[in-house]
């Protein structure tokens, strides 16, 4: 263990067994298992909140499940992202809920509640991306609305979530196809908006990318863009910008 | 000339010199003249009020001079696009108007306007495009109103124009970036929209290709979507609409 | 209700028991909810003919027949598009039509046809496309006359449909591979043209890209192009158009 | 003015020279002028200390002088992106300072800088964006620190970096090449990141595009992502994300 | 039929029924279905050799047999592409040969070869396009010779094939990967070459666009490019070749 | 020289002096020069008539004279691709023709033009790559016919060329746009056709890779395809054919 | 047999049969076959070590399993990429090991190892390709290290390495995502790099293009890049300078 | 200074000022600060060789003049890339030699070359970017031969340089268009290559990418392919295998 070497040379230098010159060079030449160890409790502060999630897209099942209770057991907290029903009938841990169009797997998260972050939907399509960001910004600690189906072909819902629009500290809109939702809303509140386009659509939509392009060539200044279909990674960021 | 040619075969036939057979013979291979000589009077009904416009681009000064005095000589109406200083200023036909953003040269035109198309443009950038297309509509003989700068970023500016959102016949939609405006324009009216993405934006914009994508891509069913920075074919197609 | 709100302030104001400057704030706040009602009433008006269709990409088949039998029982009218049979079978509405290669599924419609819209297709493989366009027209209440397999490789073929071109008030061309096919027919009519490029080909057919990109730089002006594969809203388009 | 118009009305109620009826059809059809007037004040509000920035790119320099006049007069503060030397020179305002490789020009800003943003950049080509989000957000109010040239290739040079990145409320990361910088940063802070790839490179970096698509990419979850060389756009979210 | 009519009204003429301005103007109005009787002759002379071939992609197994039965009717040859197992199943035709890695059913073909079209295939997986290739040259009359697996990562065994590239008229060379295999063999001769590239190759072989670029892009000037996987093309092609 | 090498070899082997397996291992290890030898010859009938093209573009202009001029010494006979007019001017070859369109340079050519080669351009801004392409055929000896601009939106104009497709041995055809020329006179020939993609067009014509692609999807089997703009190739390959 | 044609050429020499000329003119005409069996033995020695490798991938399983029987019998040595389980299944070779995830079958390699290569893998997901980048470069003779999981968004564990790091000889890289791992090693080490994107993560990952380009574009000089998920390459490129 | 604070620590320790436990305690919270003085030496041995390189592009002249000074006042030595003649003639050292087709600026160099690598061309366009990655191969002290215009349309010219190739250490191949000369030169030798894709093509070149492709597509495996005209890079690689 590197603590132990650095112990062991401050000792010496204690006890008059090393001298300060030779101390400083042994402890010089350490730097990367000094940052290793360091590393890990500044890691496990940095990432406060996020260690209990799991991505299991492209993992063996019986792997998933192996790393899920490990992670459970430390926290009692979990969340599954990309799972499937057969995860979450292998897991075994009681609460676990599971969300099938999100294929989130939950298990509590963090009981208070705070700020606030709305979540918009374009269309119906679009909700499972949509809760996939619920989910994870409310299972960090962060107080959500979701308002679902308000795309800009039909403005008056959208002007129906106005008191919503106006009470969030952030807002996450979710759109596919033409991705045009974010610049809308943009337009109406100055609060940090967070895009994420889905991969809903056809022919030119080529899988997201148009969606993608879009919010990031909105002419509203300063929409945060996420990878296609990337609810999660909305949910981190809101999360983070909710607790700013 | 093939009339004459047909005329001969048949008075061959009627004077008793030519067989049915002969003759029939005789005139199964000439199709493709036939076709020829026909086409030349359809052609030109088909292209009524068209086959004085003339594409510039490419093409050296002049060419362009030629053709243009010779299109002129006929009709006494002429539209040059993607025209230039240097174009009009030796042209030396009265009466020729030179839009240098929209790098158009405009001769009369037809004098009856008829019906209704309005032309919308999302930004100030776009309006060279959108003047393109409304100075081609209202050369060909339809009524324009255009209103520009009503982009999604403002709905309130867009929400100003009601008025000339419910009088047109058919609504030109002019827009770079991310494309939405046709969108939002589709979920106010039940009336053709023609949609024409610009090369406005950087970056993902992709040279208009993401402008494009989206409005291919729209959630209101049934936008007639042109080519990148093409005007000229959205004032064509309005035109064509606003006479059926 | 919010005409309820307005009447009541408008109550007030008769009876003095509100000031013009009381009533004039408590007015000036409800801008969305005005919009609000204001757009529902707008709104069925907009969207008269469309409400009864349907999306069923991408929709779990018991929510297809739950919104598609509250749609039907609206107006006893109903096109679902991109359907499937599982979703036929299970939809128990007596004449619901199911058309498989086009994947739709059709239950009465407008009764009365008007107008005109003629609908090609290049090849025998882009005929779900057309009928796709075909249905979705007829249903909205064009009448609609369809010419199948009629490419450019064989011009003799689209020469025979001179009649139905001449008669009708637009064109739908439906086509894939090179895309050919809405730039010749555009040079033998004057009517507005809609261009619907399928999937159809392989390799640099790039999944209908190419179709799509030829059909946007035509050589002819003034052409309408949808996204791949997009037979429904070309037909919207098309009788949008044919009711102009 | 709509608020004569609705005094107007509420003054006919009120003298009785109107009835409840009529007045209420009166204020029905006027949402959108209703919703004009209030979006302007509420605009206003929203669009809170960015409504003096102005997009100079493919504007006409005397256009872009007289929109920045008018913008100036209006508060004494004026920020114009994508800028050049000879507006600058035109522009005859005191205090104007061009910032030659960000094509700025920054008249004032807010006096009172609050929290605390940290732009980094990951080479020296970078700099002119990372100055350019710098500038926006310190205009806009936020409390700015700059540390350039501390790329992947060399962490101990980011290493040195620790203070800043801890004591910062959110850090924008620019970067261009591979775009590997916000993974890094993000793998040692646990608050909001932007990251905007630059166009800096050649080859596959494919003027940005390389670096856009990493960033979205990113292991790390929850990483806000500009448009490419969108330096503007990160200044304003961060200011947002601060003001939070 | 169109012939009819032309003979009726010559016979009006000759028989002083018509007078030859009407009949001119009935002739001059058929002009498309004059064109339609000519192509049919002509059509059948164009495609003379190619009209029994099928395109079976896409295709209902229940169509292709229809349409296979009816082709092979008139002339006892037939060549189904992209066919399958159970098409050759249900054919019921004697002597059909299917081969499967080619997914081509052949019955019978020319019988009398001539001239020489050598076909190169690079590696094992490109035999199954270099095969349809052979099949369909030998199939419309060409004499044929195969030799596969000569990739350029061997040169020796393309230089054991000098007899066979000495001898051919036209050579056709079918790759996947990085498609250099046209470029060696173009610099050993001087006789037409046809290259096709195969989708094999993985990453960014981008499903044959690779070496279909590669091919576009050969240093030796002349080689004729067929489309990806595009074997049967490459065979119509070399035939033709192979008859002038 | 190698020839003397192994002559000298051969006479050792005569008068004695070697071995044969002496000069057996010596022959053996000359394999490569062997061949460099033997190619030399080879190759100069290989490249039989195209050893005297030069292809301009990214040489230096002194490069490109000192070329030129020792490649028309040897054979009084020169065609520079890709040229300007600079170089023209610096080259000092009397009889050298300069075409700025097609930017060429011509000295001589072949003086018997055998067989039959057909030029056509879809668009008079295609005539550029159309003349490079006949004048290579050319200068190689291959009779040309040139036929320009017969589009596809006016079938007419091509239909008026009959007599020239039916009597070309090979055709050449030249477009940009939505490139749809050669399917159409695909659809009326039977003889080889190469199509040539022109960078003409704007927008989603992607600088001729939409054409490219149209045209490598046709839908008439065994269209030759070359690079964009790539008119020499296409009149090395039409002579290639032609000679067969 | 060529050496017994040249022995026999010059044996006619010897005995005087032949004159000079005709031996000479003889063998002029032999150069292929001559490259031919010089080529044979110089292969052998080139591909020495990877003869014995079989790509698997779009082969039949029957042609895999004799194939690599046959290969097996010369050296008693096999390795098979792109495996399945029923090839291993069918191969009935003692000592074959399967590995699932890189789907490869091994059966002995090359006992001496010698010299160092390192595996980092970035992510879990990626462990596939670097495992068949190590198996690989072990069965042809190199002494492999792995280490796995050590992603630059915890930098920690990467540093965690750094003796690994300093004794490697060569490092093989593997990554998907954003592809930034190789560019922080790059900047670790001053020895050569492999890096292989793997077609890990979604959306903008582009199925490894983006990790590809990442790479290319790495700030760190001189770093070699595989194609997407080819370990194996990767594995043959590292021995290689493994054996320098 | 960190050395400084260490020292503190270690004297307090020594001192008895302070226990161990907080001794530790305080040196455990300067990971960053220790990595960061440990990889300066760290990093002086890494990149030695490499650190007197500097990269012009995109930097201003009097800059790149700066820095330039700087580095060649540290070791008298200095590789300039992408540089101009202008900053050769601004930068005044004695000895600053410019290559001006690879914009290259050398002063002295590695004195003692070892090792051998070898650098081909494919053709004279892509003689600058080889000669770009022979100089900087040569700067860092490898001996370097060129061999240039070796394109695989001409294969003996290849086999001419069989000495070479068998007696270098390491092979970069320089080569645009369709980038097949890797995979030829690959099939001859067993040693280490490295690909560089070139720019020079046009079409379906896409400015080097498919050069790009086709080379990470070769079919011999364990190719090192570099970014687009990255000759720097190919030169930094060579010489690290070189030294192995």
């Amino acid at each position: 263990m590197n603590e132990k070497e650095i112990r062991k040379i401050l000792k010496a230098v204690e006890s008059g067994k090393a001298s300060i010159n030779d101390a400083f060079k042994r402890i010089k030449h350490l730097p990367y298992e000094n940052l290793s160890f360091a590393r890990v409790d500044h890691h496990r502060h940095i990432r406060q909140g996020i260690p209990e999630v799991l991505f299991a897209e492209g993992k063996r099942v019986e792997d998933v499940i192996a790393i899920a209770r490990s992670l459970y057991k430390r926290s009692r907290k979990l969340l599954i992202t990309k799972a499937s029903q057969e995860i979450h009938g292998s897991l075994k841990i009681r609460n676990a809920v599971f969300f099938p169009a999100s294929r989130i797997i939950l298990v509590n998260g963090e009981k208070k509640k705070k700020g606030s972050v709305l979540v918009l939907s374009a269309g119906t399509s679009d909700i499972p991306i949509a809760e996939e960001a619920a989910v994870t910004a409310s299972f960090l600690g962060s107080r959500i609305e979701t308002v679902y189906d308000v795309g800009v072909a039909g403005l008056h819902r959208l002007m129906g979530t106005r008191t919503s629009l106006d009470s969030a500290r952030v807002i996450i809109v979710v759109a596919g196809m033409e991705g045009a939702l974010p610049s809308v809303v943009g337009g109406l509140v100055d609060k940090p908006i967070i895009a994420v386009p889905t991969s809903i659509g056809y022919g030119t939509s080529l899988k997201g990318l148009t969606a993608l392009f879009a919010m990031l060539n909105s002419c509203v200044p300063g929409i945060a863009v996420m990878n296609i279909d990337n609810g999660f990674g909305a949910g981190c960021l809101a999360h983070k910008i909710n607790m700013v």
